[in-house]
């Protein structure tokens, strides 16, 4: 079964679901998922619908354009539509650290991410053996502080050449420049290993080791060029107690990463991510 | 702001959103809240609408003949109309436990509850003072094993009288006849202490202790006539060490207890459950 | 059975377990529970012992003297030495919000805390019927920022009058002055309704709402002389959603609170928190 | 810095705690970690001490008949003494599901587990490649109705040339026999998909869409011969709700498989688990 998903947001007016609804069951659509969000305090409307598209009468390509045309320009709405297939091409930056890497190949392997992976780029090379073990191209671009304009060049070409549609920083450790991240807005998803907004910053364990928290958490947010400040997907949360070192807590913590950076990339494949000024709208 | 929710259920066909949407729009709703559900396994469709009444054309007592007539009767749809007016009402038994009644007056008293509490009823005086305290009428009604039907015949009238939409069980402590449950089909919520379907009976903190279990939980359902297996509303759970005594089981599970029953009868308010041969829907 | 509960703080140190250990064998003391912890970084070593008091061939008053002379002196020990009896004397300062203070009592009602609770203050008179309903006196001191020196001069006479061991702030709302704090140093326990470090102030789940978090929490600390920067004792936290209202969080967030504030004030009466420096140590 | 540690158990005395932490101080150790818990019902006594080896005045093999003649005869203890040095060596066991064991072999791989793998026992050989890649042997023994005796002959020969410590089953699906349990008493970790006692048996999801359960989780527990009930060393959950599909819940419960069984491991190898009857003692 094939299957689109229609995203739409606008300012709030009655008779959106009617219409919407309407037109897809006028072209024989069977809605599988529907869900709406009215921010009154915007006075903003949002939804998202899927349904299947083997039974639908309208071509991939002739969608769209009806939409907007029967639709879309009566409500002025922004419109996205997503087919699930082909798969989304996903890239994975990494470093040294692996959990979380490793939690997303080993989930790929298992078959629970509708995704390819054409590309794992890295500054180093240490993760590369596995990687390739599980049959995924590794490139490394070593990254310094005198080349850092080059290397982002030569990602962003890599990224092109293999059509990669969005990109996970999986404990990435290195800032992208502003020019990196506006050719892919809200289509880079970063771990940020605490629970923000606490603990901004590159040492966020160490800072919550000595603020005496009880609590440890992770948050996958969109990568915007205001740093730690994206739209966030989703966060998670770990106890913790007194006797715990910092590295205990970075191995807790990790564990809080894995998850939370994988449940962000399923929101993210499953298009059920709205992402709206800072914030994000999550239709699970 | 009034408001109107609309339930539905009937095989999963095509179109119904779209109908649905557009009775609503046609005399000028505008929907708060839709969300829908398809049971594949079942071919069920499952529906929940939400509109604000003040601007909508139709009157209270119109909307449902005319929402059968242009819509159900096509669908062969099953329909609930509720309104957020006046506010239902509650009946709580309770025994001589205390944790969870006080958590629903507590909640009641700040307004969080959008519910009138014409009754308490309990088997034991103890309680009297402070419900009373809390501007509610307690009533007496000894049970034991000789007068139970005589006891629930008193309690029913009590109902009757009070004209009472539903009933929570706030750790009651006694076994409902199969004739009283009858009275109010989906609507007797119960709290049991355990995280079911593991523990059913009487004793569950006693039966976790002994198979060291490291979670305990509670669960809060609609009554059937056969015990502990009604459709469940809400569960939640809270860790236990090998140093907690049963004493502290029972202490730590009572905090589950009242949160997870007061989430049930929240959920219940607002009209988000609906419950399905031996399941519940809960669309939060 | 009574117990008395020893705790020790001092530099590290090779047998000091095997110290205190043989002192309360020496004098017949059954060993309930002990705890220890070694600070690594600062070299501090922190210990917590109870015993059954019945069968102790010391009496009460004896103990403290014998220990230091015996075992502290050697160790240069900062001693603290707890009996379960009398019990403690808790005073609840609250203003009008009223979850945190009927969880309180509700949970001092069905015996769960071994506390005395010899006062209520508020500025507010808004909670006085209930909480006379649960036998507990309730004090009205109205505090504005002309007359909020003498009105904590008059808390401060009331606290002493009724012997009050230490003070819980139940979303008491009013900042306690310096002078204040001095009198119960790291005996006042308040509950911030967020998740510290993250939304500290006054607004905190306005702060989450804007910032568009994922989970929100509760965090029990001690109060110091800078505002929500004492040690913690106790977090919790609650996942909500993008379509939760702030005035759904300030619900949700309230369960938080209520279940937090509980849980501090349970290892406070337990004599299970250390303080030390910013941070505490919880042996539970 | 090489540790020792001590777990010893026997009926409840005055003096235990002095007597051990007075042997290991005379000795010169400098005490690491220490806890105890008494069993009140069973009038048990259990302790756990940690301490540096390097500056003990005792060799490695002279600590256990020493404190046997110094301590244990006394009490008429039993006593167990580990090092955190060779580390253990551990098997794994699995079949064609990954998720458990990709997730082990990234802890490993990130130096997160103090153990040596020296042996992977599947029966198909689906996950080879990628344990290979880790550097750490595969073994294919298939497994039938038929030649069930010879396979688990097989596997003790092979546990046994590779002085395997302790097996881990991480989703093995296959049932072993008595007489390979009595091999590994209480060194046998395997994880169950389910939150124990509930859904004993081979489909627990199934089981658990099928009941409409709101949380769903699983348990890392040694095993004995009765299926299903040896001693719960770890239990973990996830929430789920009305939309999720039966292989949703297996996918969300993979995610809690899996962290689950990393922690009972994590524990296993830290010595903190103590097995008794049918619970265990877990001193984290």
């Amino acid at each position: 079964m094939k299957k689109a998903i229609l995203i739409v947001q606008c300012s709030d007016q009655k008779g959106i679901v009617a219409e919407v609804s309407r037109f897809l069951y006028s072209y024989n659509g069977n809605i599988l998922e529907v869900d709406q969000h009215v921010d009154v305090e915007m006075g903003m409307f949002f939804m998202r619908a899927a349904w299947e598209l083997d039974s639908f009468f309208l071509g991939k390509d002739e969608i769209l354009p009806r939409f907007e045309e029967e639709v879309g320009k009566r409500f002025k709405m922004e419109i996205k539509l997503h087919f699930d297939f082909p798969r989304p091409r996903m890239a994975i930056f990494v470093s040294k650290l692996s959990h979380c890497l490793f939690d997303i190949l080993g989930r790929h392997h298992a078959g629970q991410l509708e995704v390819d992976i054409p590309v794992v780029v890295s500054n180093h090379s240490d993760l590369k053996p596995i990687v390739e073990a599980f049959g995924i191209p590794f490139f490394i671009i070593p990254v310094s502080s005198s080349n850092k304009e080059s290397a982002e060049a030569l990602q962003l070409q890599l990224l092109e050449e293999h059509r990669v549609d969005f990109v996970v920083l999986a404990r990435y450790m290195q800032i992208l420049s502003g020019d990196f991240i506006r050719h892919f807005p809200n289509r880079i998803i970063n771990i940020h290993h605490s629970f923000l907004p606490a603990f901004v910053g590159a040492r966020p364990y160490h800072a919550a080791f000595e603020r005496g928290v009880k609590i440890i958490g992770a948050t996958a947010h969109y990568v915007t060029e205001e740093l730690d400040a994206g739209p966030i997907i989703e966060q998670e949360v770990a106890r913790v107690r007194h006797h715990n070192t910092i590295a205990e807590l970075v191995q807790i913590g990790q564990d809080v990463e894995k998850v939370t950076l994988s449940k962000a990339i399923k929101y993210h494949l499953d298009r059920k991510v709205l992402a709206f000024r800072n914030k994000t709208i999550i239709f699970y």
